[in-house]
């Protein structure tokens, strides 16, 4: 991909918007040393020291500002290219003095992310790590935050070179088999293709898994909180986020809408989605909808809280309700809380249900815990977080190219002739959609769309 | 002053709030090398190269970011004292991690203006030069921002310590008088004395007179629109902006309430004020409100445009209003404004009379120029923006300065003896007075409330 506008220099404000103490504009490209002399005045640009602060004056047609700057020579710089950051006094106006300036020596203004584009075009990162700078400055949790800075750092990157330098060994070995049939090299037997291929394969499927672990970690685990009427669903809502969000009331069927709030379990960032009452009919239309809203959440939910209020015997109507729920949450963890612990216990615990009070605080962090553990049920969630996919873009590439390897055993499976051909083909499709992830072969488009994401000045 | 908290390391986040390329986080202090060096796991602060950057990772419990820090040796330092940089990712999250982990050290979040104000007591510079900081951060306009970095360079602290010399000159010798009489000193007599006296408070009293002009730079000019009703006022308006902000329409007394609307005269920041119709009489209570509105906007206005419809001839009625609108400007220039110069011309126009067309824009740019040469009435506008005052405090500080002069001045003229005891007592509170300005004497109270009002990180 050709960088929008060939080698000119580029400037933008990388700071963000708004009065503060700093503003900082960067500069990159061949230029970028002569255009900031000339700004501060510099009778060159060897009046730079590399990586030095230099100490001056800004000045447009009148002086503009006092200023540090210090030049980054390539291509050692963060762009691969000549760079030169300068810091001026935080004011809109003058930041925006000085960009005119720039432009008008004949800087271009930057686009979004095209600093970083250009780390990536010099060869300073692959694709994902780039990616990985818009992720990190979005990070708003621990988990993406660390997701993002082990991308930066080459994690993923790692793991996809790997999966793929393991395609290409079979593809190699394969295509021995179609070139070379007469010499002696050890020819790969179909039934030691097939399985090269499965555990490839699976082990793409284990990463795929992690989609959902990458999600929760972006935007939190969704927590659907069910039961029947006056169970206290919305009690142990507040007492989840520590302070009091829904309306709690002895009255049964308070909570008509479902009700969602942001919350940090643990470690555990979630959104906390309090629901209508759950009855065996419903009295009128009105519950009805409440009701089908309640099984809408737990459609889109990751786990469920089934509450139970413990201070009361089951009844036939609640285990109806409670076998829906379990019935709905298909093959999503529920975990069953008995309520109400600080009342004498009317219900005796089944095996994993949990004992709280919302009321009293009883309990709620061992609830919490088990939340965690449900989530991640290796239960080396340190592990999985590296692990995990964090954009919708690797997403898809790693699923076509998981797709392209369970054709290609299919087709060593199917075909006793001409297998190797059929393999082959589908190996590199699967290598192409890989070497997508880190950049290699990446489509011109898919790589505007990636930086167009970002912020200016990155 | 003693800063607050003595010589603890202060810490700061130096950027604006919210998501961009970079951050920065300014650390000061005796410890601020040592912390840096901590957060980035270097053996020692002496693994900083004075002014150099630095590429590392900065951690918390585990790593936060890949940051760039630069540190910058006391006294050569912004501040005065160990000063260290930090720039990482725009990221909030990192920003508030990095912050943490600094306070966990032993740093100090670091108050409004904190930074400014260690250097101010570090003698890096004095109070107006540590005022012109967030001055130049606030500054939203072209004379503004100039203003300020005049008085960040120094420019107004020479013109209060010139002043405050000739003052300090003149007690001197007065003392002389005072002390030793006899001594072949040359005494001073008291018309000397008066004569000095009135030189300088004539030089302060011209200082003072520039108030207005600095008001004009931060807040704009407020040029009042007024005439009789279907002149067209609210055309004017429109055609001065450029776009359509009043609602224009051919029945008369359509403004009722007064419309402002900041605009760009040339270069000259302003206040535009659309005013309801003057009439001799008025026809009922909401019109009269109506008017008493406008001459309010009169009188707080910097410059009248007395708007005539020059298409019809002048009757009693209009001359009635249009003495009232003088009488009531006062001392405030006035420009007269023949409007609807696109149709036939039935006023003869009397001298300083300007001819202009709101509709068709014929003579706008005639009467732009005729508002910025009224309200610099020297015509050596550039040269009246560095001795503008730019702020309430120093205003008041000469304003007392100058009236212990003349007060100085009244002894001298009105005591034929003792008058040395009492021009001295008023000479050393106008020396007081100006000391106050560049922060020489100024009580804690004030400095407090200055830096106050700074934005953190600076």
């Amino acid at each position: 991909m050709a960088p929008p506008g060939g080698n000119e220099t580029i400037a933008a404000i990388a700071t963000p918007f708004g009065r503060g103490a700093l503003g900082v504009i960067r500069l990159s490209g061949s230029e970028a040393a002569v255009l900031a002399a000339r700004l501060l005045r510099l009778p060159s640009k060897d009046s730079f020291e590399p990586r030095k602060s230099l100490l001056g004056r800004a000045y447009g047609e009148t002086e503009i500002d006092q200023v540090v700057a210090v030049f980054y020579p390539g291509p050692g710089s963060a762009t691969g290219e000549d760079l030169v950051e300068i810091t001026c006094h935080g004011s809109t106006y003058i930041l925006e003095l000085l960009m005119q300036n720039l432009l008008a020596f004949g800087a271009r203004a930057a686009a979004p992310g095209e600093f970083t584009q250009r780390a990536f075009l010099n060869g300073k990162m692959d694709l994902a790590q780039a990616e990985a700078v818009a992720a990190l400055i979005g990070a708003r949790t621990e988990q993406a935050h660390r997701s993002a800075l082990n991308q930066l750092e080459g994690e993923c990157s790692r793991r996809v070179r790997a999966a793929r330098q393991d395609i290409i060994e079979l593809l190699v070995r394969i295509e021995a088999n179609l070139d070379h049939p007469e010499e002696d090299i050890p020819s790969l037997t179909q039934a030691e293709a097939c399985s090269a291929l499965g555990r490839s394969s699976q082990s793409l499927a284990r990463w795929l898994g992690s989609w959902d672990q990458g999600r929760i970690m972006r935007e939190g685990a969704r927590v659907c909180i069910v039961g029947r009427p006056n169970a206290g669903k919305s009690s142990l809502l507040n007492a989840l986020l520590g302070f009091d969000r829904a309306i709690v009331c002895a009255s049964p069927g308070t909570t008509r809408d479902t009700v969602e709030e942001p919350a940090r379990l643990g470690r555990l960032p979630s959104v906390l989605i309090d629901t209508a009452g759950l009855r065996e009919r419903c009295a009128d239309e009105a519950e009805r909808e409440g009701m089908s809203r309640t099984e809408r959440a737990l459609d889109g939910s990751d786990i469920a809280l089934l509450v139970i209020d413990g201070s009361r015997p089951i009844e036939p109507a609640d285990r109806a309700v409670h076998e829906r729920v379990l019935a709905h949450a298909g093959r999503r963890p529920v975990i069953s809380v008995l309520n109400k612990a600080d009342l004498a216990c009317r219900v005796a615990p089944a095996n994993g249900d949990l004992r709280i009070s919302a009321r009293s605080g009883e309990g709620i962090d061992r609830l919490i815990e088990e939340i965690s553990r449900r989530l991640s049920p290796s239960g080396h969630c340190a592990e999985d977080e590296t692990m995990a996919i964090s954009s919708l873009r690797h997403f898809e590439c790693l699923r076509d190219a998981h797709a392209e390897l369970v054709q290609a055993e299919e087709a060593v499976r199917l075909f006793p002739l001409q297998w190797e051909d059929k393999a082959a083909s589908h190996l590199r499709r699967a290598s192409r959609c890989l070497g997508e992830i880190i950049g290699e072969g990446a489509p011109d488009e898919v790589l505007r769309t990636i930086f167009s994401r970002f912020c200016v000045g990155k």
